[in-house]
């Protein structure tokens, strides 16, 4: 297979559903994913995968029990397994996530939130 | 430890050394690096890990064997395990890397490119 880069606003253009990951790579058993997110999310944790969040464009806010992770543009930041969070995003906000392949978006939860076999783009 | 976001323009502001990766953040069993290049690196491989290659500022150029892949900022590239690849970085260039930890920069080959132990910041 021939190795394409990856243009993440190219990606970004080509689906517009909230909340709902692609997968635009893998390195070994981890995926990276891209998801455009506006509202709240669902409390959730892990139980075993660690999760990157990356800003591409817009702010999250990532709400933990002690407190918020707020996001901009070339932030990051990696919520361990086991630590309840919650995504927030105010406005329209694009993000790149690293993750172990087959990580749940609503890990231990499973609501109308969860999305299964995400989507290769 | 509390949960601290990376803001990515802070840590490269945090050393100028080229070709020597940092380590800003795990994932798992995954390390996120940040490095500064400009002007050729060695051809090598990695027999066992994929490598993400993210540009954040500049241009980098990763040599194939049957041809180039020029990333631009808001470009990613990975490169699969047991792919012989040259990093080229014209003018500085600043990069995130996504891959599993212990992954040697020079991969196949101990050379004075070679860095390891790598700080994290």
């Amino acid at each position: 297979m021939p190795i394409k880069k990856v243009n993440l606003a190219d990606k970004l253009s080509q689906f517009d559903e909230l909340w709902s990951p692609r997968i635009v790579g893998e390195v070994n058993n981890f995926a990276v994913k891209i998801a455009k997110l506006e509202g709240e999310f669902v409390w959730h944790h892990h139980e075993e995968e660690d999760e990157l969040f990356m800003v591409l464009a817009g702010q999250l806010d990532i709400r933990l029990k002690d407190g918020d992770v707020i996001l901009d543009p070339g932030e990051m930041v990696i919520i361990p397994h086991g630590v309840e969070h919650m995504p927030v995003a105010e406005t329209e906000t694009h993000i790149l996530m690293f993750e172990r392949k087959g990580t749940l978006n609503t890990g231990n939860v499973d609501d109308e939130h969860t999305r299964r076999d995400l989507e290769i783009i």
